[in-house]
């Protein structure tokens, strides 16, 4: 087991009707910024609750964060909480809205230009206003973590930055708060938290028995749960496994004391930017033929993989191996998601875009060995044809 | 899945050598109370270590803090650090030295007879010092959760008291430090951890998909290493899953959103307290009993348990169930300890006592169902026989 910090405050509220704990969660003398994407937030009555609950305190209201949030929209946040004089964030909405909430958080103090936060990936972050979350979308686990994904609009770059000081003092889980999503949310919220799990369990041994298990038992409740998502509506179980599995994807637990390996992210963020491809979408192209381009490497892994994921145990090591890719690849497929950038309307050009892309944000050394150069990056990406 | 709340913002800090990071974890003003057992802290250096760590703070030490810790030392501590205006405890040890330090951090600034937290399981906790640990025994689980176990040793009294004030800052995790252990102890901490999980897990199913593989996963780790911490001495990676299996048994993660039933603790509580037999000897008494008992409750789970951390697919239901509570009596035993009341030395006689006790503490409604009257314990006693 490799040595590891492990840290994670956020206080997680779940259950149905769990939005008036508001009132108690935060303080009362708070004057708060409610941050909210677009339209759904108000139409299905979650803004409303969160309004009464909120009452008396002052109370301000951002909306309009887009999916991949951009830089230039929440400096128009990080400039109202400055001007007003708020302190305290309450995002309402999925992985979109709570990262972009995280870097108004981390903005409204920071002295010089905004930008240098994700330049330096959060590491120069000092001091960040307190905030909580109400999650309305399960995929990203942002409403459990450190991290965040900003986009600056201007220049196509899509990048990540961390911080101990911007996990959400609290999260509201309520999973009947996604029976209004449409599918294809509810698709690209399993295949993310797939993918986040994958990126943090299929590198090498680590001898990091308990973690392996995690993300092992993670994985199969996805697929169990994957098509019963999208078929069965109102189903509060499933709904409550996805909600709280996308959570435990990515809150720390089962990427403490392993490799990781977060290529796949890095390459899709890259063709989010420039073509608008869902975040998860992006994951789907890329995973299945970053497997394929680096299987010696990961060569044990998979084979752990394909049997205790898939249970796949007949035949050659390759061929187990050769499956277990495929029933990735069609687990994507079957949940409505393509896997290949020609679905996207992509052509050939586009590969040679992403690499250069990748170059101009150092991202040239990813993965768990550090060696997904530039040139193997062009190779997954080839692969993805 | 049940609705819950989590929380949990212990920072874990885990690998070899380990120990130096305490003066950047604990405060340069601080004025230390180091809390310790017996001697093997001293002799084999980790206190050295500690004192070193520390410097130049204001430190002061207490010892002797006992297996099944006793209100009666603890009392004493407590004395100590109002005495000495002490503002910070770190605990060095197991179990019993974390708990105990709980209830020294709960007890310093409480008003009235600190004996009452007890009596009312922690909920009239208002403040606690704050606190870190460096665990060299794992077990319990306590460097991670909120609840600690304190026995009055006038009364023979036994009992737990949680709060959320009482989480530690900060847990050292240093599996090295485990190598030291004898054989017994190493044995109990295996069979505490495996109880821990099985008391989260085995009730009734609750559609909490992530929580049950979780569990089951932990188990299964147990099982994979259980005679290797045993029979491999300093071998760091099965030390290490040891030590944080352990943790993650207890740390609130398994348990939410699930049933739980902590009656083969509550009545093997009574049991140290009479008897004085080792915490972990007690629970590999009354757990193989406890389940054949009540294995008509328990029966889907009985299922699921002997399928998933057993692989017992073959027979009929009851044929599985049987087998699967005899691998777990095999197991406990194959690693060295007892199953029975009578290997311990104890009549027929033991039985009334440890109900009559039971009834003594309020111990009359135990289980996920609150069935497990004292005439249900009588009847699980009666086949620990």
């Amino acid at each position: 087991m490799l040595n590891f910090k492990y840290f994670n405050p956020t206080k997680i509220v779940f259950g149905p009707n769990t939005v008036p704990e508001l009132s108690s969660l935060i303080p009362a003398a708070a004057r708060v910024l409610v941050l909210y994407g677009g339209s759904s937030a108000e139409k299905n009555g979650t803004l409303g609750e969160v309004r009464r609950a909120l009452a008396p305190r002052v109370v301000q209201e951002f909306g309009g964060i887009e999916p991949n949030p951009t830089y230039e929209t929440l400096i128009r946040a990080v400039a109202q909480v400055r001007a007003e004089k708020l302190d305290f964030l309450l995002a309402v909405g999925g992985g979109s809205v709570i990262d972009g909430t995280k870097f108004v958080a981390a903005a409204v103090n920071f002295t010089g230009d905004p930008w240098d936060i994700l330049r330096h990936f959060g590491s120069n972050i000092t001091l960040a206003l307190p905030f909580g979350t109400v999650l309305t979308l399960p995929a990203t686990g942002s409403e459990m973590n450190s991290g965040a994904v900003i986009t600056q609009q201007a220049s196509h770059t899509k990048l990540p930055f961390n911080s101990p000081l911007v996990f959400p003092q609290f999260s509201i889980l309520d999973p009947t708060k996604t029976y209004t999503l449409p599918p294809r949310q509810l698709a690209n919220g399993v295949v993310d938290a797939f993918t986040h799990i994958v990126e943090q369990y299929l590198t090498y041994p680590a001898q990091a028995l308990a973690q392996d298990r995690f993300a092992e038992g993670l994985l199969l409740t996805l697929v169990e749960i994957g098509h019963r998502v999208l078929d069965q509506g109102e189903d509060y179980d499933t709904r409550a496994n996805l909600v709280w599995v996308a959570s435990l994807a990515l809150n720390g637990l089962i990427g403490a004391g392993v490799p990781q390996d977060w290529s796949t992210h890095m390459i899709g963020h890259e063709l989010t930017a420039l073509y608008g491809i869902d975040h998860a979408r992006t994951l789907a192209i890329v995973l299945p033929a970053n497997l394929e381009e680096r299987r010696p490497a990961k060569h044990a892994k998979l084979l752990q993989y394909a049997e205790r994921v898939w249970q796949l145990t007949q035949g050659s090591e390759e061929e187990r191996i050769d499956q277990a890719i495929a029933r990735t690849r069609h687990f994507f497929e079957s949940l409505g998601i393509k896997t290949r950038l020609g679905d996207y309307g992509l052509a050939d050009d586009a590969v040679d875009s992403v690499v250069a892309q990748l170059e101009a944000h150092g991202m040239t050394k990813l993965g768990e060995g550090r060696d997904v150069t530039p040139e193997v990056s062009r190779r997954i990406l080839n692969r993805c044809r």
